[in-house]
């Protein structure tokens, strides 16, 4: 029997070898090639043991969220006593908003850096959803990168969950590859989005394995939804000041396009997809999400590089009957690559992501609710934002059928401080932040992209501001900095 | 006669040369290598067209801060409507805080980039201290390297200030090279401090030269004062424990150091230079400060790098004295390159940065009062905290005899997020703030680092927000967010 039959066991046989205190280094990013039987059997573990009273906690680091079956399960049963670096799981905020579980939002290109020079705890178990296991020990991963390179090499043990839905659609589809650390750091030679510079399979070390499970469930991604009014007027008021840029001679040809997660990103992508002026494009990316395709479909995608390939099940089955085709086209790389800054900057990269509040002076919220209720994360949205050449940060400019504006007198939560922040855009316009001191940005972003409904407010608290804060350098009156808030938590709107 | 005699002239004629309206790149870097005669000649210009009624104000762009030969005879001439990107001048900061200069506070490695990039405005003429002048139209930068190349070959006219006090001492300190621009761009192969990548002179074309005005005034900086017992404190506390994180391993040999500047900054280098235990180290940093040298005189100090060799007028003649024995330690290069995100990460820098301000959850301010008032800027502070190895923010605990303490609930001005610091020092103690959650870290930074004065209302606002925030992820009540500020403002204290 080879070493990987007699590895072969169920996932409540796995789950039976992971302890109280372990702490689990967990493929995923972005709910794409998660381990799924494995959590979920180790739900029902803890379950088990908390019913008998006896008490069962573990450490979840991953690359950023996973699914239901990942993140949720191990929530609901009460198993996590802490996570990091990013969710989008609602029983998993739940319970980091009441506090059960602790919380570390991080920089997702920085995570692998964390845990390789010991800034946090090392995984003492890696979970790793795999593709192909081969006799000498290589292995391929799933639809992410993640840090599954970095738990690989520095968990003492190791269990692979084995699926086998995709075939052997991603062999070939990874770039290997992470940077040494200091003192003997070099720079990977990646200079566009399509340079590959490392194997397509991990190799393990097969005495590390404790376990193989298999498994073939999807990933659980929900399906794509196209881009409503709003969102598709933000994609392209984009696209229309891209195209102005390069007018001008400021956007060189050649950069890549990095979009972030969610509808209003969706929209922008679907909108490149369907413009005809716009030629071939890369992307350099975190998540190559499912509106990518469109774009790979009619020809306009030279080469898409980033760490997860997030697509809905009947994505995932398109993608495994064309997997060949769309290959060419597919990069996935680990998370400290796809997030590099250096590799960023040289890339050189336009930058959309969608902001949870922005504020007159520059700053954006990209993760917390008034300031204290934590939504997903920071992502990678500070990894490009700083190192972009150009740099957007969108949303519609109200939520909650207008009692929210996202655009407010201060952020509740700094994520960008300005001046990491260039273009703001809502439905309502764009402002081109770039050389613009605070007062200018604040009349500006007034302007251009606040609702209607809370451009008077937002006026009357900069002129407030401007007459009683200690320098008029940043107008921003403490007392009054939190004021809509304040009338949002007291009332349930800002006005 | 030689172009370089047929273009030389008085600092008042190439004063003329300038017009309402110009952008001017500046040579200089934190007091060091500035234009001196030519900026005060012009503010003496604007002051004669001022008072005979004409309007006269130009956009100053710098490395860093200039003496006040710069930036104090053009601000108080009123000379100045725009500034950019860091500056520390009394006059100056009076009147952008009078809302009289508009003032962009920008990474300081990021300045060039965005100069280049079109960002910015260009400048219109360059105006760059130089040490020595070839016949062939190569130039030898002074005391600073900042943004001099870039503002020598974008700007389409150029004056140089010839200054003879240092002789040829600067022959040979420093290292000239950028790296190219997306989609073009390439890793300058740096991988030490010690590592030169590029030639010591700049090549200028002659035909952009204007004007050359001799000057031998001495770069304005003042004594350097021995640290007091707060600062020795803080140093000693640094040194501690990255001695107790290397015995631990998680601290690899061949790390280089950044110091910000200050006299906390100050503490550190002392601390390490009377430190018998501590084996040669290389400077990767911003500033060469004077508290360098008793590293270079005692044989411990490898290679310094940075952008400024920032020196008192009595040390600057020491280092003529010495320097073929001095520069064979020190090298200096564009703000860009001393500032790179990713020199920084392959270097590995172990990065000491001074706070103006810092919360209970690990945010930091660097460059606000009360949240609006502009003190220097954020200077290079937030590209060594992101990508250094690690990374402390140390102040002393209160200021103004006790009326402040420089921990509070809420930072009023987030230059760097919590996913952006390590570790706080105080002379109370230190927090190492790596994997901890937020209330946790609150705690931590409590016990350790606030002043006893300021405990007990720290801990009262983090016990109210844990009942009362909306989320008790992030346990920060809005309402109390700056209630010790908003004391401050009214009575002159916290308490």
């Amino acid at each position: 029997m080879s070493w990987i039959e007699s590895k072969k066991c169920s996932a409540a046989e796995a789950a039976e070898m992971i302890v109280d205190g372990d702490v689990l280094g967990v493929s995923g990013f972005t709910l794409a090639g998660y381990p799924k039987e494995i959590p979920t059997a180790l739900a029902d573990r803890a379950q088990r043991l908390h019913d008998s009273g006896v008490p069962f906690k573990i450490t979840l680091f991953s690359g950023a969220s996973t699914g239901d079956s990942c993140d949720g399960a191990l929530a609901r049963a009460e198993a996590v006593s802490f996570r990091m670096p990013y969710q989008s799981n609602p029983a998993l905020r739940k319970a980091i908003n009441a506090g059960t579980i602790k919380y570390i939002d991080a920089h997702l290109g920085k995570m692998g850096h964390l845990v390789r020079t010991g800034a946090v705890p090392c995984p003492t178990i890696a979970i790793v959803e795999v593709t192909a296991i081969l006799p000498d020990g290589r292995v391929c991963l799933s639809t992410s990168g993640g840090n599954s390179v970095t738990y690989l090499e520095m968990a003492p043990r190791i269990i692979l969950e084995l699926n086998t839905r995709l075939g052997d659609a991603c062999v070939g589809i990874h770039d290997v590859a992470l940077p040494e650390l200091p003192p003997h750091a070099r720079p990977l030679p990646i200079y566009s989005a399509a340079d590959r510079v490392g194997d397509t399979f991990v190799q393990v070390d097969i005495n590390k394995v404790v376990a193989i499970v298999e498994s073939s469930r999807y990933d659980e991604v929900t399906q794509f939804v196209e881009p409503d009014d709003v969102s598709r007027n933000i994609g392209e008021r984009i696209l229309d000041f891209i195209r102005f840029e390069e007018s001008r001679g400021r956007l060189p040809k050649g950069l890549a396009y990095q979009s972030g997660v969610g509808k209003v990103a969706n929209a922008v992508l679907s909108a490149m997809a369907a413009d005809d002026r716009l030629q071939q494009i890369d992307l350099y990316t975190e998540v190559i999400q499912e509106a990518v395709l469109p774009l790979l479909k009619n020809g306009k995608l030279g080469v898409a590089s980033g760490t997860a390939l997030t697509l809905s099940e009947s994505t995932q089955k398109e993608f495994v009957a064309n997997s060949s085709e769309w290959k060419k086209h597919l990069i996935i790389r680990q998370q400290e690559v796809s997030n590099s800054p250096d590799v960023i900057r040289r890339v050189g990269v336009i930058s959309m992501n969608t902001a949870l509040e922005m504020d007159i002076f520059g700053n954006v919220n990209s993760s917390l609710v008034s300031g204290s209720a934590m939504m997903n994360g920071i992502g990678g949205s500070a990894d490009f934002a700083r190192n972009c050449m150009l740099g957007f940060f969108m949303t519609p400019s109200v939520a909650k059928n207008g009692a929210i504006s996202s655009v407010v007198p201060y952020v509740s939560h700094v994520d960008h401080p300005d001046h990491d922040t260039m273009i703001f855009v809502t439905e309502q316009g764009l402002a081109d932040l770039r050389g613009l001191a605070a007062e200018d940005r604040a009349r500006l972003i007034i302007r251009n992209c606040v609702h209607p409904d809370f451009r008077e407010p937002l006026t009357d608290f900069l002129e407030y501001s401007l007459k009683h804060a200690k320098g008029v350098h940043m107008p921003l009156a403490l007392s009054r900095a939190f004021e809509m808030h304040e009338k949002f938590l007291e009332t349930g709107k800002m006005l």
